[in-house]
């Protein structure tokens, strides 16, 4: 790794500007790291390009110096993949922001990659349409670390994860390419689908500077019910009938398991409790409305039907957006949760849905085994066989033996990153998931892409 | 190009076996080509493997010897993709099918690269499940093409391209190497997402032996309507209307103009026609339905209101499965109706919605100066931007001409390729469509995946 000399760094200024190249006290106060345990430092300096030009002119001349860089959008990764490393100058996209166009006939917006998520939400409002990734820290993710990542979210079982709303991407290359594949179309099969290169790479193979996506019609409503089930084979069963009966606008599907249920109603929630009585397990389910009144019609009575039946223990329906924000606060407060609870170490596990009352028997028995009474916090994106595990650990340390138990038992049938991706927190658990023909194949991309290494070296690969 | 010498034919028979590697005779009589006017010459021979081990040994000796190949699927693709060019030999993988496993509660299917796509369908119906992508070719194109050549179809309104339908693949490379890749979950993030490099690069940067396939629930019936307009306006309103109203249950949205609605009426259609009168433009709806009633209720309503309103001047909804299928000859006969109009060249384009109107004027104008009053048959994909038409010509040369027209009035904002691809029909009008520096980066991953040129080489680049 070739270290940053100051002629680099004077070039640099050159190109961005004073402000554009921020170094010693004028970085000091910013944050370097995302939300998980890995140690951060800070790096030699912070790039704030402004243009695609200037991310250009960044690369190219780091590339002529191999010098590694981190690329860095809103910090809210969970997979240290924005965390620099030593030696690293921080490019960050956060001056690259803005929404550059909405087209509401064709419902597609173009963007820059530094634009927070909740700015995306709201241009598109404005035209009765939504971006419909959506999750917790929608107020400081950018959506090009949400493309660079293929996030996830709340509404996965609907309209699927980032990948599935980029149309088109513009990208600078390692060496300062500028590849401007801006596709506004649903369909369009002239030649390779290149944004998907850049999509959920977690910026090793090229920068994201701008971005169309694909919008959607927005709901006039969104109804939020909370479930309370028994046994896991309930809640799959709830599962099965709301896709079947609710079909298309079932558009999340939050299980929570009562040790993480019981522990956000206590810390979290506000106003009385949602249900009179403890139960096994929890659903929160949203869906769309485009018509009034025949979706709430629809979803009174599935619940009517479940409880009748005997799969559902209880249910309520919240009767106004304060409600139904309080339902979703029990869910979506977990960042708040987890820094309580500290140290602690985080999954973001993926396996098929007839699985996983087996894998939790066993990761609980070997956790109880190894860790003794601490409690396995449970939540998750059940549609998506998507679940977060969250373990308290005694000392940090203790994360390397927490995570042979979770990935060890997932061996050969899941996967290690459901959403988060790999970052640096899991690659050495990348091979539990993937072949060696398969990582032989991502370092044949990395070498054509990246021949020199500069970009976020040492994540994923 | 290197020729294949006997010692590799023979070297290849010793791998596949007899009946593995077809030549002289027993080649002459199998259909070479797609159904384009490209002149097809025969391969040198016609290799047949059985298993993914038999075409890696396949790769590797040619990967060896520097031979090229031709990949072929069921020679529906309408873009001469696998027409064989000289001096190569032809992979088919008609022995390598079959479905392999279905999984009805994660909903996934695992199936061999040479099944057809009507036993995909067949094999998930069992479980009441589908396989969303459907097209005319339904009986004779396989899921390894479909997967190759990013198919769309009927149903892309709703579940997207084929793109959208594939969890896992396994590829050979062109050095023989097996990435077996079979991912069966909705997300996985562990990585780059290999699959994505082999989906709509039509076999030019590995070859697809199997396929990990996404299901979705079969509706209890699919509802099918014809509506009438009047102008093409009115037609944008309806489908904005059946989609704010039909929101997730509208899956196909199929546009026909009259020329081709009454062209297809005179040839194709049996018993009474559907209405009374001739109109402007004609669509037909179809509507998933998931519980009795109710989406037949909602789509007579809509029907009804859009009548009301002026936007519709007659619609007719199906009252058995027979209406239904006599409705969607009138959309699928579109190969019995070409074969009838040879000389033709035919167009699969993708443009955004708000400019097809100002864009047919200025291609219906065109050719008529050029062409005088050779009807221009449009149909296609409307809710996804597809359009397709088809030019009479009065001899295969005049090809050139037309495309000039129709791709040439489409630069800078549309695709010459929607839904079929580039193979070598569109190859000279890629540029249309993509930039230098993206058909840079794709000769780049062409390089690094296949240094040697021996896939589908002259294909796509």
């Amino acid at each position: 790794m070739t270290s940053a000399p100051n002629s680099l760094l004077a070039d640099l200024a050159g190109e961005l500007g004073a402000s554009g190249v921020l170094v010693g006290a004028d970085i000091n106060a910013r944050s370097h790291a995302d939300s998980t345990c890995i140690a951060a430092c800070a790096p030699r300096a912070v790039l704030r390009p402004r243009s695609t030009a200037e991310v250009a002119a960044v690369l190219r001349r780091c590339h002529a110096a191999g010098q590694p860089l981190v690329v860095q959008g809103g910090l809210t990764g969970l997979a240290g993949g924005a965390t620099p490393r030593p030696g690293e100058l921080a490019l960050s996209l956060e001056r690259l922001s803005g929404v550059e166009a909405v087209d509401p006939d064709a419902a597609t917006m173009q963007v820059r990659a530094g634009t927070p998520l909740n700015v995306v939400h709201e241009a598109a409002a404005a035209h009765a349409l939504q971006f419909a990734l959506d999750l917790g820290a929608r107020g400081s993710c950018t959506i090009g670390g949400n493309i660079a990542t293929n996030a996830g979210g709340n509404r996965v079982i609907r309209y699927g994860m980032t990948r599935e709303l980029v149309l088109g991407l513009e990208v600078v290359l390692a060496d300062g390419t500028v590849v401007t594949s801006l596709n506004t179309m649903l369909k369009n099969n002239a030649g390779y689908d290149l944004k998907q290169l850049f999509i959920g790479t977690e910026g090793t193979l090229g920068v994201i500077t701008r971005a169309v996506l694909r919008l959607h019609p927005l709901p006039r409503e969104r109804l939020t019910a909370l479930v309370a089930v028994e046994s896991f084979d309930a809640l799959v069963n709830v599962l099965r009938e709301a896709r079947a009966t609710l079909a298309g606008q079932l558009s999340s599907f939050e299980a929570m398991w009562s040790e993480y249920f019981e522990l956000a109603l206590a810390r979290v929630h506000t106003g009385a409790a949602p249900f009179t009585a403890r139960h096994a397990l929890y659903a929160l389910l949203e869906v769309e409305a485009f018509e009034p009144g025949a979706e709430a019609t629809r979803l009174e009575a599935l619940l009517a039907r479940l409880i009748e039946a005997g799969l559902v223990a209880d249910a309520v329906v919240a009767r106004s957006l304060e409600e139904s924000a309080r339902l979703w606060r029990l869910r979506e407060s977990v960042g708040e949760l987890l820094a309580e609870l500290r140290p602690l170490t985080a999954f973001d596990i993926s396996l098929p849905i007839a699985r996983m009352a087996a894998y939790l028997e066993v990761v609980g028995a070997r956790a109880r085994t190894l860790f003794g009474d601490r409690p396995l916090y449970i939540f998750g994106h059940l549609g998506d066989g998507n679940l977060h595990l969250v373990v308290t650990l005694r000392a940090a340390g203790d994360a390397h033996a927490v995570d042979e138990v979770v990935y060890g038992a997932l061996a050969g049938f899941g996967s290690v990153s459901a959403e988060h991706g790999i970052g640096v927190l899991k690659r050495d658990w990348l091979g539990l998931s993937r072949g060696a023909a398969e990582i032989a194949l991502m370092r044949t991309l990395k070498s054509a892409l990246d021949p020199r290494g500069i970009l976020n070296p040492g994540r994923v690969l």
